[in-house]
């Protein structure tokens, strides 16, 4: 036995969730039902997050025991692609130490988040960016970020679900950037996140860009640790996992 | 009544094509749908192109007959945007001249193809881009494209079909560039075009870029008039109907 990582791209549209769910479609299911075939056997795999239904990823990382010792990584890599639908690709593949988790050793998980900001709709970006057609300005949602980098307690920024025990989360950094005219890139890197936090993050800073709400109503919403306080959360279908760094 | 000319986008991963058809989902048959829901009423369409089933559009132009007098362009496109389904969208819509017809009034129609040229594939490009792996030399393919500029018999550029009475059509401009280190723009501007020519150029000037061909060999399969000498046809999902010019 061997343990591999691998990095993947998914395209979470057609997906429940990440996390393996009888009875419907998710990214691990798929996952260990290729790898099913490829080693004739059932395989756990690890993940370094879970993301919800809709949000995609550009370079998930997991990790698992691999039966077969003659393969390359290379091997695995194109008997996984080879098995795997066409909204999930493999892009690397490596062997790696005996007890490498991803989830535990992750240093930074890196999110982007994708706003079409334009009056007029682009349907070939309907399945990856939020579609928010009022005037944003991003100089505001920068002022606004500001407050968020650090580590704080997040809670305002999250959505209900099982109460996590601890609610302080770190944030590294926000970019907030125009890729082209009508496409705003909201970048945030972070240590780990509480549930929906980038979504959370990404609607409040709209309420800042669309001039709702001051810049420093973002501060307010932090210490509030009020999820009513808050602006909701953001679709999930502009959420990409771009990269997980160890 | 009042001709009236829209200009709209589809996603055609999910159609069978532009033309109605019983008993399947087309591009008419839903832009059709939307129509008489709005309008109560039946109403025809006429469209500047058929595209094939795969076949994606930036700026398809239809016109039909409005039988309300009251609503404005701007009241007509929202209101068409409201029904039609997700991958259709209305840009624009303008009062034309009563006999408007775009297939018969169109002066150019502009056709871009995407071609992913890259060892490792892209899946958020999968449904609008042909993932071509090896490495293609954009300076041989427009080499091989300018021995297509002009009024030629594009038979060997077809796919069989109906038999066209008339099989000299004109190019007026083939585009070739690199958006991004791994993605190639076709783009082809001509007055008309007979069945899968573009994908069938795009198929044989990839044979140019990859080195099977050399650019010249473009010359000899236009001067054959025949398919059996042509690479065949370029996948439908890396076309765009970008834009009909009048």
């Amino acid at each position: 036995m061997r343990r591999v990582a691998i990095e993947f791209a998914y395209d979470g549209t057609d997906f429940f969730g990440y996390q393996r769910q009888n009875d419907v479609r998710t990214v691990q299911g798929e996952l260990e039902k290729a790898l099913e075939r490829v080693f004739k056997m059932p395989i756990q795999t690890y993940a370094a997050g879970r993301t919800d239904t809709g949000v995609h990823a550009n370079g998930q990382v997991a990790a698992f025991d691999c039966p077969n010792d003659k393969l390359s990584e290379n091997d695995i890599r194109n008997a996984l692609n080879a098995n795997l639908p066409k909204d999930i690709y493999v892009k690397k593949v490596w062997f790696t130490s005996e007890n490498f988790n991803p989830r535990y050793e992750a240093k930074r998980r890196i999110y982007h988040y994708y706003i079409l900001n334009s009056k007029m709709n682009d349907i070939f970006l309907r399945r990856y960016a939020w579609w928010f057609p009022y005037e944003l300005d991003i100089t505001k949602m920068r002022a606004g970020a500001k407050y968020l980098i650090g580590t704080h307690d997040f809670t305002a920024f999250s959505k209900k679900g099982e109460e996590e025990i601890r609610t302080e989360r770190t944030i590294t950094a926000i970019r907030i950037v125009r890729l082209k005219k009508n496409l705003i890139l909201v970048r945030v890197e972070g240590i780990s996140y509480l549930r929906g936090m980038v979504r959370s993050i990404v609607a409040n800073l709209v309420k800042v860009g669309v001039g709702s709400w001051k810049p420093d109503k973002i501060l307010e919403v932090l210490e509030s640790k009020d999820r009513s306080k808050s602006a909701g959360l953001a679709p999930a279908h502009g959420l990409f996992l771009y990269k997980v760094l160890f």
